[in-house]
């Protein structure tokens, strides 16, 4: 089973999978637990890519490649092998993230980003895509409150009209695709959000 | 005017563009000389991902992707600027590289680089494409002896079989688009190939 967690900054998307990984280690499943962009040394390199230098030095159309050229040597290195393997994998960020952040949000064309997700990600589509979503004012100011890693504080200094996009992009993508995609209120407190992906995870198990 | 050269290795092409570069600028032109991946200093960070450590790190859709990602920087910041400021771009490698090496000889799905020219180069085609065509055996043997840069080098190692289906795509390529491809016998001494580079060029302008 693949499982992706998706959603925009300061959703609480890499505390709830760290606790579904453990629930779900409990009730015997084997867990790859990894995360996008990255989860090879390639993939790493051009996520540090990515993250460095000053914000606007890619273009969107160029962020949403690099993030391709990641996904590639992590779907055919990590994702697929794993699965092929009959574990769980649990991705923190995946194809919807493109889409969102550089397709809705950023302005790259949708178009490209349907001819990359059919040649890049084929297949291998999540089984099941939590969607986290939560005011971005909100989420903004948990994500600055908590002292982000590098990489979400360039999203946050895009400013609120962008992440407005991003989670209109998220819910689009989510009402686009109701049988995968389920949406979690990140709203919630910890263990509530805990408790709703629970529910969701175990219903399909 | 965009001028673009294409072709295997040790086919002479660097030579060959500043060759053309200097008496076009005798000629009164404005001449923009640059080469991919690369152009800018994002797209020379992605060549140095491209070109260093293992020859097989990537696959062949990596490849095309993080050509891709150096090609929509270097055409927005680079090729497009020149152009409408009327300067006359000599680049060494473009589009039909990327489709060569790792489309026909690698075996990236060519429906990807189709939708991958469409959306990035778009309008920004070459007005010549220049491809200089050699048989392989004497190209790489060529490439040997000078001494090439890394880049050039990682190929070198691929084998000839590589470098024959590498060698029927830019054929394929100069088939298929003949109004903008011309080929150059690069066989021939560096002053005859020159001439004919002349020739090839001076009758367009």
């Amino acid at each position: 089973m693949f499982i992706t967690f998706e959603g925009g900054e300061g959703s609480g998307k890499s505390t709830q999978i760290r606790r579904l990984a453990e629930r779900l280690r409990k009730a015997g499943r084997d867990i790859v637990m990894t995360r996008e962009p990255g989860g090879t040394p390639e993939a790493e390199a051009v996520r540090t890519l990515l993250v460095s230098g000053d914000v606007a030095r890619w273009t969107a159309n160029s962020e949403a490649l690099l993030n391709y050229a990641a996904r590639e040597q992590h779907v055919v290195q990590v994702v697929r092998p794993a699965l092929a393997a009959a574990r769980t994998v649990l991705c923190d960020r995946f194809m919807d993230s493109t889409r969102a952040y550089q397709g809705y949000a950023g302005g790259c064309d949708l178009g490209l980003i349907d001819a990359l997700e059919r040649a890049i990600v084929g297949p291998t589509r999540p089984d099941l895509t939590l969607v986290f979503d939560l005011d971005p004012a909100i989420g903004l100011s948990r994500a600055r409150s908590r002292g982000d890693a590098v990489s979400e504080d360039r999203y946050e200094r895009k400013g609120l009209a962008f992440h407005r996009k991003l989670r209109e992009g998220f819910l689009d993508i989510l009402r686009r695709d109701p049988k995968r995609c389920r949406l979690v209120d990140a709203s919630l407190s910890v263990e509530e959000v805990e408790r709703s992906v629970w529910d969701i995870v175990s219903g399909m198990l």
